[in-house]
């Protein structure tokens, strides 16, 4: 008998509603767990000042954007104030089967299109201890009106209806302490019974 | 909205073949999480020197251990060599409702009569690396005859067949590695989504 943990990445999605901090707290992933690959999005807006492509993101003209969601290459997708942004399929199935962790950092909407493609994948829900919380950290960009405040903290409520799809929860009362959560999810989730392969 | 996790404990079992070193790795889990409860067991063996009752132990007499049995006052027992051996239930599950999460470390054997009380348990599978690794342990051990070792290897050749009622399989390459890699399942399980609580 020989026992060995399966070779193959896991994808790791980083989800929850916008301004709970998946940036910050992903970012400091990322430093604990330097082997994580980030995916990287296609975008069809033009680079900015320093943006490599295939580093920052795949630029893409409006038609081939197009033509990867026509040919089915975009695992998500949604379209911002006229530019659209997904992400390529084939950049996360390669990385998988090279057994890299890839991480997906995503809004709820994008996450729920995810898990159609990779149902298997390990999906975390990053969310605030409390509403009144998520509120704070949203004025205190003070990038919002009073209204798109509230539309945004709906928004968010009716995102968290959306948790009975994902495995774990983390809750973002501190940086440092959620993406340590996040890293010990990872390496539990190597550990599942069935992702063991045993050789009798 | 208020989120939290669970306050009530986790109960983790800790199990696997003898000599993949159990106990070994439970030493330096214990290390790392100091605030786990160990299981105290009940045994109708006499005290050895400095051996306290409900520290070490819980002493009982053989009369004592049967009443235990037939008020299912045991989550799991077993008899070795005229001896009884057994899980206390009001222990683990006093501590449980006490948000302290408890550790078992047990046989197989064990480890599927506890499940029977607590599916809802965190159920963790060492594995050696191979079956060669799992010899040279017993062997180093200097205490079996070629007769015994071989009973042991088939016996725990058996037991890698119930790895299906398991959560998680842990492969002991290395005691501190392992240790961690359990520490992280504790951290995982806890963010497991059905193990968080949302006031609306």
């Amino acid at each position: 008998m020989e026992a060995k943990y399966q070779p193959a990445g896991l994808l790791i999605v980083v989800s929850g509603p916008s301004g709970v901090g998946k940036g910050t707290v992903c970012h400091s992933l990322r430093q604990r767990v330097p082997t994580l690959t980030y995916s990287v999005s296609a975008t069809t807006r033009s680079p900015r000042e320093g943006e490599q492509d295939g580093l920052n993101y795949f630029f893409k003209s409006h038609y081939q954007f197009k033509q990867m969601i026509e040919h089915d290459e975009l695992i998500e997708w949604a379209e911002y104030v006229g530019n659209y942004y997904g992400t390529p399929r084939k950049f996360v199935e390669n990385s998988l089967a090279e057994g890299r962790d890839v991480l997906l950092e995503i809004d709820v909407q994008g996450a729920l299109q995810v898990k159609k493609s990779f149902p298997e994948g390990v999906f975390i829900f990053l969310l605030p201890p409390t509403f009144d919380d998520l509120r704070k950290r949203i004025e205190n960009r003070g990038s919002e009106t009073p209204k798109t405040l509230d539309h945004r903290l709906t928004a968010a409520s009716e995102e968290v209806k959306q948790l009975h799809y994902y495995d774990y929860v983390v809750i973002n009362d501190e940086v440092e302490q959620a993406s340590e959560r996040i890293q010990s999810i990872i390496v539990a989730e190597h550990c599942r019974r069935e992702r063991i392969l045993i050789n009798h």
